[in-house]
């Protein structure tokens, strides 16, 4: 059953993949194709029972989810690129507590905040990524810097932390991280290892979560942008699939963008990502088809979660195979569509 | 011009493709139908110039390859899994100081050693992989381990460290990993960076390397294993393609086993070791052909390296765009074949 929420007031049914299968993208007298970009964004992907969400809750976690579609869509209306728009849906959300991402990040077993996070430029390939990091507040901003102004890809650490004050990003207090509601989730996690027969109701939501964007700018250039405070009870040190190029996280102007939210480990070794894109390549796939195989060889490891996509024609997909995942879209009429349940 | 080392005093000019092309592989007499595997290593791609190589030098470079292949041999031989074999050869290079990997690691721009390794299991798609390790001997033991006793496929730094005491590994003092020659590159390095105008001779050897391993055991099991010191005058916290699933390392009975050697972020970049992978899965391409599309790729990026490849018929690549290349395979007729030139 979908729900839909009406952002901007008008019946927002238009994915930008319905209004080319019905072929209304190439009429030129269509105001849908004045601009051809697309961008989608995710907050995560899990167990999110629809009995157990407040009103506001859900209130708030769509308003999050439309601040970020907001942030991302005025950069490509005006004509930004990919790169700014996924960078900037990416920030709203890290610092939006309702997501593990920069400000809502989940604990390690240690009681600590450990951020990961990617960008990929689909036109060049370039890449920057981060992992590892206690003291950014942006971990986005930062895997920008390092695919910008570094001759590496991947930084992590206390040596990405000194790159970044070196590049005028003020480091944070690890406090800055603290959520309550976050923090209980590690001790009920904690309890439950403990106490393997208790009978402890440990969602999705308490163990991981994920943000994400990808987008298609006018000029045709794909990009994608994925934030992580990985899993609840992690180890320290523990690095997630969201900062692993092919993984987590990959854009390529010859298929699409992929953002990927679940359990890391399995998309991982399934290099999801990557596998999308090589579907589109080299069997001449859809992108949904390609997203839903994927998706599938992930949970034949025993993995689950979702991912975001766009291609190059703007085409989207947004498969995942818990019981909802945080997600909108807006499509070139300026339409927002926002969604969590299945 | 091809330089080969009879190590067994046969002549060793049987790879297993060549002799699978010529049939010999399917006739049931020949004793190399008996125990079918094969077993690749390598020590690292570059400039490597045959008139700056003493005859002493070569003779240690080779000996330190022979030892490795012997040593994923002797488990390859007796019916030991392909994990096992890589695991076993790639610690030989590991402990071996001309080898840019464990003992002889090059230094990050603190005068630092960080280590970085993976392995990977083609029948399971599970694996672990290590980052910006300080104080261990052999980071592929504690890739393995990852693997096999946490819950996590990459772990990295401190976190890393302290897994790996907890399940028995001994850390080892920074000390440990000084070497004169390494020492004297990055000072080379830091030099060049500071007088731009100067000539100095900076070869590929002085800047980076890696070493690793693929095998297809008897019953028809790939496994890959990558393990490295990255770059001199890297970054602390830099991470290379070493342990990154799909970039560096990647293994799946599907298709194939992979370990690549060169400069890291083009292969992050470029997906090596997935895409290998997938444009045999997906276009049916021969390993050969794959290898080198793939390649050639990181070469349109700007990259230079090279990669170890071995499919689950046995077949082997090892492609490289740089003068030379430090690797050895063996067939299974127990013929060692180590070659360092192009």
């Amino acid at each position: 059953m979908k729900t839909l929420f009406l952002v901007c007031g008008l019946l927002a049914s238009t994915a930008l993949a319905d209004a080319q299968e019905r072929g209304k993208i190439d009429n030129p007298s269509n105001p849908m194709n004045q601009k051809k970009f697309a961008l989608v964004v995710h907050g995560g992907a899990g167990t999110i029972e629809r009995d157990k969400m407040t009103a506001d809750k859900e209130r708030e976690y769509r308003s999050g989810l439309e601040k970020a579609l907001r942030a991302g869509y005025d950069v490509l209306n005006t004509g930004g690129s990919s790169l700014d728009a996924t960078e900037a849906a990416v920030r709203v959300l890290e610092d939006d507590p309702h997501f593990n991402a920069g400000k809502g990040a989940v604990f390690t077993s240690a009681g600590t905040n450990e951020l990961d996070a990617a960008i990929m430029d689909g036109k060049t390939l370039k890449a920057g990524t981060v992992a590892v990091l206690r003291h950014i507040k942006n971990p986005v901003e930062l895997a920008r810097l390092v695919m910008e102004r570094s001759p590496h890809v991947m930084l992590s650490g206390e040596g990405a932390e000194k790159f970044a004050t070196e590049n005028g990003i003020r480091l944070v207090d690890q406090k800055y991280f603290f959520t309550q509601e976050r923090w209980d989730a590690l001790q009920k996690m904690k309890a439950a290892e403990k106490n393997r027969h208790a009978k402890m109701i440990i969602t999705d939501q308490d163990r991981h979560g994920t943000v994400g964007a990808v987008a298609l700018d006018q000029n045709r250039n794909l990009a994608a942008a994925t934030s992580t405070g990985g899993t609840t009870n992690k180890r320290p040190g523990r690095v997630g699939d969201s900062p692993i190029i092919g993984g987590g996280t990959y854009a390529n102007n010859t298929t699409c963008a992929i953002s990927a939210t679940g359990e890391g480990e399995y998309f991982i070794r399934a290099t999801v990502a990557h596998d999308i894109s090589a579907l589109m390549d080299y069997r001449g796939m859809k992108l949904q088809d390609a997203a839903q195989i994927v998706l599938d060889k992930v949970v034949k490891l025993g993995g689950t979660g979702g991912l975001i996509a766009v291609d190059r024609e703007g085409n989207i997909a947004l498969p995942f195979n818990t019981s909802g995942m945080y997600r909108g879209h807006v499509d070139p009429s300026g339409q927002f569509v926002i969604e969590i349940y299945r």
